[in-house]
This record gives C-alpha cells, sequence and structure tokens, in this order.
C-alpha cells in the first residue's frame, strides 16, 4: 500500500467534489494499493491541516454549516509550502485573465517537488510550457484531465488509447452552457435573450456569462489541447474566437429544417490554428449532441473519427476525472 | 529497441490493413522502442516465413496478383507452433458458432508462450474465460480491442481511462450495417428491403446478411464487453436477441416526427442481463448518430454516461485498433 499525502487547495463545489469522491472510493482505491491521506484543507478564508489525515466526512459538515474550513488564516501556497505531503489537488477558482492563486499554487507546489492534479484551466491557458518545463524540472507529475470537459476523457484518451494514430485535428463543443442555449432556443422557438434568462435561472449560466457565451470558456479549453495534444505554445490570444450572442432562433429554425444545427464549435488544427465559432452540423453527426453535454472529435490517420462525449460540468464528475489522474499516476503497475 | 517477432494468421482485408499499418507507423513504433519484425504471414493457402523478417511490401503485392501469399502449404496453427516468434496477429475470419480456425490459432499460441492480439470475435464469444485463463497461466499477453467495434475504442477506454469509476452498464450501437439501413430507410423514405439491396450493392451488408440483421453480431461485441468489463462468463447463447427486420419505414417516420429515432442497440448491464434489440433513442442523444457509426455509453457512478463513438468496420480503422494494443503491450514506460 502506497501513502500518498494530499492537500486540496480550493474547497468550493469541485473541491468538495473531490472529498466526496475520496470517501467513497476510499476502498476501491485500497484495492489498487492507493491511500490517499487529506493531510490539509484550503479554502479563501484559511486552511484545517492534520498531518495525520482529516476526517474528510467532517471537513464537509463543518464547510456545509459555517461556510468555511478555516481553521488558521492561511492562503494556499502556505499551506503547499509548509505542510509535508505528496500531492497538491489543486481546484481553487479559474481566472484565465491573470492565472488567479492557481498559478502560485502550482509552481510552489513544483518548486517543492510536490505532484499537481488540477481542474483549474487559468494557469494552464496562459503559462502551459512553464509550468510542465516546472513539473519536469523537479520530476513531479502533472495531471489536469479535469480541466478540460469535466468528465469527458478526452485527453487520457488522445494520450493513452489512440496510440499510434497521428491526430490531425480535434473539434468539439467544449461549453455546456452555450449547447444548452443553442438547444433550447430551438425547443422553445424562443430568442437567445429569453433562454439565457432561463440558463440563468436554473444555474447553468452566470449572472455574467460573457466568460461562457463570448467563447472564451471554451477557448481555454482548446488552448490546452493545443499544447497538450499538439505540444504547441499557445496561450488563449492565439485563439481567434466567437461567441453565440448573435444566433438568432430564425437561424436555428432554417438550419434545423435542412437537417442540420449550430453548435460553438472550438477546434484545433495540427497546422497551428485555434479558433472557437458557431458552426453548421449535421443532425446525427455524433457532434450534434443536445443540452449541457460536450463533446470533442479527434481525426486520426489511422482510426477515422473518434468522438467522445460526457458532461462537462459537475462536482461528481469533475472529480471522477481528478480521481482517475490520481489513480493513473499511483496506480502500481 | 526492443525487437517483436510477429506473425500474421489471417492475410484478408484486416491481416493486409496491419500489414499497411506497420509499415506506414514504422518510424513512429521505432520512436517508441518497439521494432515489429513480422516473420510469417498465413492465409486460407498456406503460409510465407522468414525468420529474419519479411518484405511486408512485397507481401501485400504477391497477395494482389496472386490471391494468397502461400509458399508453402501449412496452417495457421502449424506456423504459431513451429515458428520462432513472440506475438501471433490473430485476424483470420470471424466464426460465432464454432469459434472457427481462431480458437485453436490462439489456444496454440498461449500455450507456447506467445502475446496474442486479436480482431476476430469468434474464439472470445464462445470461450472467452477458458482463452483469458490459458494465457494468464502462460504469462502471455491477450488483447483484443479490435474485436468490438472497430476503431472504437471501448474496452481500453473502460479499462484505462474510467479508472475509479464503477460501470453500471454499457450499451450502444455495435453493428454499422444495421445503423446504415435504418438511417437510410428515412431518408429515403424506403422498406427494410429496398434499403438491405442497396447495402448489398455497396458491400456494406453481406449477400446473406443474418449475422448483421439479425443482431448475432451485436450480441457477439455484447458478450465480450460483458465479460471483459464485467467480469462475466457469458457466451453468445446468454443474449436476448431480436434484430431490425420487423422494423417498417412507417414506424421510424412516426418517431422522427416525435423527436425519436430507432437504433440497433446491444446492452450489458451489471446484475447480468445481455440484449440486443431496436429501441427509441432521442434525436440528439449522443447514441443517436448516423450512417455505418458504431457508438457505445458507458454508465457510471461518478461520470455519469460517457460515450464514444468511431468507426466499426475498415481494414485501415480495425489495424489501428490492433495497432494500439501492440504498442499497450510492448511500449516501454
Amino acid at each position: 500500500m502506497k501513502t500518498v499525502k494530499a492537500s486540496i487547495i480550493g474547497f468550493g463545489s469541485i473541491g468538495q467534489g473531490v472529498a466526496r469522491v475520496l470517501l467513497m472510493k476510499k476502498d476501491y482505491l485500497e484495492k489498487e494499493g492507493i491511500d490517499i491521506k487529506v493531510v490539509a484543507i484550503a479554502d479563501s478564508k484559511g486552511a484545517v491541516i492534520d498531518e495525520n489525515g482529516l476526517d474528510l466526512e467532517k471537513c464537509l459538515d463543518m464547510k456545509a454549516e459555517k461556510g468555511t474550513i478555516a481553521e488558521k488564516k492561511m492562503t494556499g501556497a502556505e499551506v503547499i509550502e509548509q505542510v509535508d505531503h505528496d500531492l497538491v489537488i489543486e481546484v481553487s477558482p479559474t481566472d484565465v485573465i491573470t492565472g488567479g492563486a492557481g498559478l502560485l499554487n502550482m509552481q510552489t507546489a513544483f518548486e517543492k517537488g510536490l505532484d499537481v492534479v488540477t481542474s483549474n484551466k487559468g494557469p494552464l491557458t496562459l503559462k502551459f510550457k512553464e509550468l510542465n518545463e516546472l513539473a519536469d524540472k523537479n520530476v513531479c507529475d502533472f495531471r489536469y484531465e479535469a480541466t478540460v470537459g469535466g468528465a469527458m476523457p478526452i485527453i487520457n484518451l488522445t494520450k493513452e488509447v489512440m496510440a499510434g494514430n497521428e491526430i490531425a485535428s480535434i473539434k468539439g463543443i467544449f461549453n455546456g452552457t452555450c449547447n444548452y442555449i443553442l438547444t433550447r432556443m430551438l425547443e422553445e422557438k424562443s430568442s437567445y435573450s429569453e433562454i439565457l434568462t432561463e440558463a440563468v435561472d436554473l444555474g447553468i449560466a452566470e449572472t455574467d456569462p460573457t466568460y461562457d457565451v463570448e467563447g472564451i470558456d471554451a477557448a481555454g479549453k482548446i488552448v490546452i489541447l493545443a499544447n497538450t495534444v499538439f505540444g504547441m505554445n499557445k496561450t488563449i490570444n492565439d485563439v481567434d474566437r466567437t461567441g453565440i450572442t448573435q444566433i438568432t432562433y430564425e437561424a436555428l429554425e432554417i438550419c434545423s429544417k435542412n437537417g442540420k444545427t449550430i453548435k460553438l464549435i472550438g477546434e484545433v488544427k495540427k497546422n497551428g490554428s485555434l479558433t472557437v465559432s458557431p458552426r453548421l452540423v449535421p443532425i446525427g453527426h455524433p457532434l450534434s449532441v443536445s443540452g449541457t453535454l460536450n463533446v470533442a472529435s479527434i481525426q486520426t490517420d489511422l482510426a477515422g473519427e473518434i468522438t467522445v462525449t460526457g458532461r462537462g460540468a459537475g462536482s461528481i464528475e469533475t472529480a471522477s476525472a481528478i480521481l482517475s489522474d490520481i489513480i493513473s499516476i499511483y496506480k502500481e503497475y
């Protein structure tokens, strides 16, 4: 049995999902020879630390009751720096403009020689190469399946399962909010603004939906795929981006009558082109999925087009991708 | 560099596809530290052997010119038995009733301590447990991604990428011929028999289409998934099976008007139920893919529903799955 001391940095929806999944899968992990001992959790107010392992049930209860697990006033980076552990589960809020606290957290972890598993796109869309080089230099594992499409296993599918194939491009729907809005506009014969209001009411869209509807979120994921799968060194500024705010019900209806639908498609090609824009997709094509789903289609030289669909958001779904990354690092083969 | 001496047993469409893919990917494989040297090829007429490695270009040319590569009158099993090598690429014709020559070929390989990679469903639908036990006993690798859905990477996705998830069921479209017929019936407002004739003309259906349209092929794949993913010990006789021959254009049209489509869905549930039958699928659902595509949807406890779509047939596509299996066995980590 390998004991892995871990910190959870960020204890919002995803951080709590990770704690729940670690509780649910304790026996499973032990069967795989992995004992994950969470020795520290940090949220925006501070941290709780127990080098013998925290009681995750109690931490979840405390978060629910008090809104924070903070017992000490410490930042995530201070926890990473000061607590003796092996793995940082970095699930602090995403900021694609500055990288947010996540960037400092990851840098601090690698400089200390810790492995990092994350769902946080921000640092990866800004400093992909630097972070990977820092991880390599310090012989750290760095995994981020959860950053692209939540539970949709696009990165590991491309890296592991498609071995032997040369990849020409990856395209897909990388934002569930936009997919929901476009799906519902046609179903309800409604305008963009009417369905946006519905999506905000349901918690599917933020009150300020810019990040989703202008394609910024999708662009961040395309950058991570470009850098991971094609070894590029792109940032979010390299993406040619158009959102969905100009799409009308009438346009969707005309397309529908012609057996097509409009989806916000992100695409990276091996020639270096990165785009996010509304595009026509034939109904019945694997990319024509409805609702909040994410989908990615990989164009390969041998296997042809392979498409994978999954839930792009949700705390347990995202934690599932984090768990698969943890297992792939620590499983004994 | 690890040199792997291999035989290709069966040199029809898929065997030739394997030879082409090995030629195309020679440099790639060398970069991964793998040198595949094909020392024997067998087809129904006999075999060609060169312990220093065959020239695959010449073998493909000879097959195209003469219809056979046979220089010696030997069966596949005799080649496996008598030639010094490490890996059997078993791609002889599928026979789900008796297992065909493939069954003997695999048994012979394992008894001699050779690894086997195959696209041949027959032996696996009949003797799954026995073959896996024989492989384990002789410390042989046994991989068969290509048996289910050609290039669609369902087995390796389930085993590797979905780590940590408990799988409740897998369902999908596992036969491209049936999917083609159902798609075209609606598009052309035509009867089953009219579109079947078209499919036979195009080479998408066999002259005797029973194996496809009665769901036998799909049932074989469901058996392999049941045994591989759920550790069951099922055979093709355990599948509750209905084909597509009774589906009318009128039924498809009524469904279509209600936002649904009819697909031949194979499903295995963890409670042991194995079925193949026509079922309603909502348009826009990830399973509602058109044409000859295959698709599989995995219901998991954490990640929710993950769906993968790909080409279920084609010699290069199937050879791609064989290649990914070969890499996963011999790649140095």
